[in-house]
């Protein structure tokens, strides 16, 4: 890798949606490609395609896949050749819009698995769509840990401007959570939390933690997993030098955090957290993924048929993706280059 | 009982709080006492003090225990002659003041018992303050219970303008909660929300059923409550001309019902409802009882310590109380004579 920039390996999305529209709106937003080097992995005809749409132009190296970045910090695309976009139905799924989703992905996560790269960031994709090509694609998470061979832990960052949410737990039945509610598990959560966030620029976040029980167990009169396990984790983090805090009730951390009193809330199960955050318009927010070798950031949004190759998705979430994606990316060269 | 208007029993609460200056504007709005007809228990020192910090005179027949209430419409109060507010600390516990609101309280209650009011409503209470009087009373559902000497089952809703929230579960730990997703409660859920709802006046309301699991169990992936309890309660519900739907993803089912899509939200376990409740302005809704022998409606909030005595408490979650309880007691009036 070279230049100061950090280097983002972009993947164009489902070309069915708004991803190419959003695209190209990326590329020719100049505090985005001042932020960070934009590589883009799609098709030419694509990304034009979302340039007329968006109504802008686009400046970029045209280059094959494999070979070397031009000099600069310029934008480049890796030109992958592999969809006319007047073959596909807009708005509708079809597999080979799945396929030129999947393969974008995969070009644009070898990019930074091989070093050259310093972040993954996503155009929207469109799940279903891309279960047509890879009938075993649950999500991303799964599909990174078998794409990069990868075994240890990752965690899912939800991000407003004001406000980040992790879980400690995510697609586990009601029923299972408590036991996964230990010392270990928040603390590695308070830890790749704590991380992230210094990795994205926030120098000492403060992280409020959820209890897992109604009224945080109110003295472990509905439950003792507070007193037993969260507790001791938040007392551990705060030694460690994380600025953490809790636990508190889960109904009302997230009023306080919206407030200003917190950075962010670590929650111990999936809804606990996605119920507040997508009352305070997470749609329109960031999601991030966390302890992969290296970061991914990609628009909350979906592709969003229903306004697809209309010119009015609006690029607000996605410019933050990049924006943070940029931001983690330098901390990660500088991890890298350690 | 005479008369048309129904009769709402209305403790006077917290006399260190906002309760007497909120019980003093309720007996002087004309749309509350043209609503209903008000039974004030209390002290009359404390509700002129409570006029006076509102700036509002009032009328109304002062009564001792056990007298018959004088004809007509107007509001009244049962003078219990228990407390001189100068001797008692403003904005800070004490017993006195617990003893104050607990036999308040009492006196409100035995009305409705008895059959003298059809439903009971009370200014803010402070818990603390109550349990320095009755170190037993951990909430007022435990309390009815006791003092009703009632064991069938009783059920919280939460009320906001445009929103009613009730839940399967309540003040139990995560580790408990699945287990008690069966058809059985889930149904007897959706009968007590159909009816309170409807005798607080809403004709066939809408009420979506959230699911437990993350995804509303994704099809059985993660959890299978969903398929195995819920969704038979729900169409048992329906097959008896209950307008409810679901279950739903909890995550976005608020999102929904925030913007007009039901009318209520009914929830599997505390948090669930109340991360979302509160995000969406609950302190100044209203808590509804419904189950007991006659209904109680109360505001949400607090008794502000903070703010009592100024005169500045907004009377509005205060008022919704009354007027919905007014509106639950017309219709407790029509079935208790039917």
């Amino acid at each position: 890798m070279s230049g100061e920039r950090p280097i983002i390996a972009h993947a164009m999305g489902c070309p069915a949606g708004v991803a190419p529209e959003l695209t190209a709106r990326m590329l020719s937003d100049p505090e985005v490609t001042t932020a960070a080097r934009i590589i883009v992995t799609g098709d030419a005809r694509v990304l034009e395609k979302g340039a007329r749409t968006a109504g802008v132009s686009l400046v970029y190296h045209s280059i094959n896949p494999g070979d070397a970045l031009p000099p600069g910090d310029g934008p480049v695309l890796v030109d992958l050749k592999h969809l006319d976009p007047e073959t596909i139905p807009v708005g509708a799924l079809s597999k080979p819009s799945g396929d030129f989703a999947m393969r974008n992905f995969r070009e644009a996560l070898a990019l930074a698995r091989d070093g050259v790269a310093d972040v993954v960031t996503f155009s929207p994709f469109n799940k279903a769509s891309m279960r047509l090509s890879h009938p075993f694609y649950e999500d991303e998470v799964v599909f990174l840990h078998e794409f990069l061979n990868f075994d240890g832990v990752a965690q899912e960052f939800n991000i407003l401007p004001h406000l980040w949410n992790a879980r400690v737990t995510s697609h586990v039945p009601i029923s299972g959570v408590a036991p996964l509610i230990t010392k270990a598990n928040v603390l590695r959560g308070l830890r790749l939390t704590d991380g992230a966030m210094r990795a994205a620029g926030l120098d000492r976040p403060r992280i409020a933690v959820a209890g897992l029980n109604p009224h945080a167990g109110d003295g472990g009169n509905f439950g003792r997993e507070e007193i037993d396990e969260i507790e001791p984790a938040v007392a551990e983090g705060k030694a460690a030098g994380i600025a953490c805090e809790g636990p508190f009730p889960s109904d009302t951390v997230f009023v306080r955090a919206n407030k200003g009193e917190f950075d962010a809330v670590l929650t111990m199960y999936h809804d606990q957290g996605q119920i507040a955050m997508k009352l305070l318009g997470f749609e329109q927010g960031v999601t991030v993924l966390g302890g992969f070798p290296f970061p991914i950031a990609t628009a909350a949004h979906g592709s969003a048929y229903d306004i697809a190759g209309k010119g009015v998705a609006h690029p607000g979430a996605m410019k933050n993706a990049m924006l943070i994606g940029a931001r983690m990316g330098a901390a990660h060269r500088g991890q890298s280059n350690a």
